[in-house]
């Protein structure tokens, strides 16, 4: 067997999520889908980070294996074509490499690089819509900046994962970047949070976002942070921000 | 009675265009609803630029008149958050501006711009799917930049006009820029095609749009422009581009 792996871009809105489940609209359901058509058997995926439902990827990787000669009769211009064919229209498979045979998108990750899109104006977005939460007061950067750098490291995120997601799980984590910066999608204007990190619990990007969200908002100091992270329950942090802001940019192996 | 305009956002995928028809969803037929609504009779409105189904506007301006002193009692910016909650969330309404009792947006307009995305990478765009026209083969931007060079000034377009509505009726129209950039819609590669005019015949940018990729393409060269504009027939220009790449981004008055 050799493993190839895929870099898929997928417009999140009308997807269950990533994970495959029986009965629902999903991307690795789509994908598998689709390579059980091209290779005639079952194929299992890995993914780099499993999406919530809404959530967007432009550089989510899924790897699998398939017999060493299969994907080289094909050709890697043919197998993209015949997978963007078959898969459906919001999922966008962008690149095939070869890999290691033991390689695995989720666990030879270095790190994953999300980024959060939060539509500031007064009137809602009408473009980004789909691609951004709409916070129409005006967010205090420079205190955000202040509370993301209490992130910064390694901590015990715990407060910042689903509590089920949580239980008897390590919830240590590496967050190695968090910054801010201004984009215009269509005219809309964002304020863009990236966040890096060797890895992420469930859901928790989305409960940075909220949390600095608050401080933004100016509902709490930005040393707030440090009592969130010492409580190690969910209910410290501030509320998820919305799946359809949330982007998986980047994965780094 | 007095006069005031609307400065307009929509995105186009749900509508039948913006003139108002009946039993269709329009943005025209939306702000008329609205506008009587709020004001208890019917308003009617002029427009800088009629759209048409599955094009967008940024920065669509709306003329309508209401008596002296209905919008003064109500304030501008409960009207604004009054017309945002009663159109379809597909539009928004971004600023309203008292106008001389005269004015007509679409009569003092002094200048439109229009801008199209065409949407150039290999794999389709996920993202920008409902606001770009995909276009794999990589163009060549030199050779429509010299092509759109014939098109500048004062112009018979009647060959860039959708036949039925040229019948009768004055088709020269003076074309200030077309000029060429490149864009990013989370992380979609654009080139975005900016067309700015007096004013503009039925469905004309498109016509250009459609023009220029041919040359783009290699299928024509640059001067064969100067043909399509003499041949003073729909026939002799490229196929229209897709409404969905489309949006009207200013007027200017």
């Amino acid at each position: 067997m050799t493993t190839y792996s895929v870099l898929v871009a997928y417009n999140g809105a009308a997807f269950s999520g990533f994970a495959r489940q029986p009965g629902q609209l999903t991307v690795q359901g789509e994908l598998e889908h689709a390579l059980q058509l091209i290779f005639r058997r079952q194929v299992e995926t890995v993914c780099a980070g499993r999406t919530d439902a809404g959530v967007h990827a432009l550089g989510q990787v899924v790897s699998f294996q398939v017999a060493e000669d299969e994907m080289q009769q094909r050709g890697s211009s043919a197998f993209l074509r015949s997978m963007n064919a078959l898969v459906h229209d919001d999922i966008s498979v962008r690149d095939v490499q070869l890999r290691p045979c033991e390689f695995s998108a989720r666990f030879d990750a270095k790190y994953r690089e999300y980024r959060y899109y939060i539509c500031q104006q007064d009137t809602p977005p009408v473009f980004a819509a789909n691609f951004s939460w709409h916070v129409s007061q005006a967010l205090n950067v420079q205190a955000m900046q202040q509370a993301a750098q209490y992130l910064i490291g390694e901590h015990d995120f715990k407060s910042f994962c689903m509590a089920a997601s949580a239980e008897g799980k390590p919830t240590h984590r590496n967050v190695h970047e968090i910054s801010f910066s201004q984009d215009c999608i269509l005219g809309e204007n964002m304020l863009v949070v990236k966040v890096v990190g060797n890895a992420f619990l469930h859901s928790m990007v989305r409960a940075i976002v909220g949390s600095l969200v608050l401080v933004g908002r100016g509902k709490r100091e930005p040393n707030w942070m440090t009592d969130v992270l010492a409580a190690r329950n969910r209910q410290a942090a501030g509320e998820n921000a919305p799946g359809q802001g949330l982007f998986l940019w980047h994965v780094e192996y």
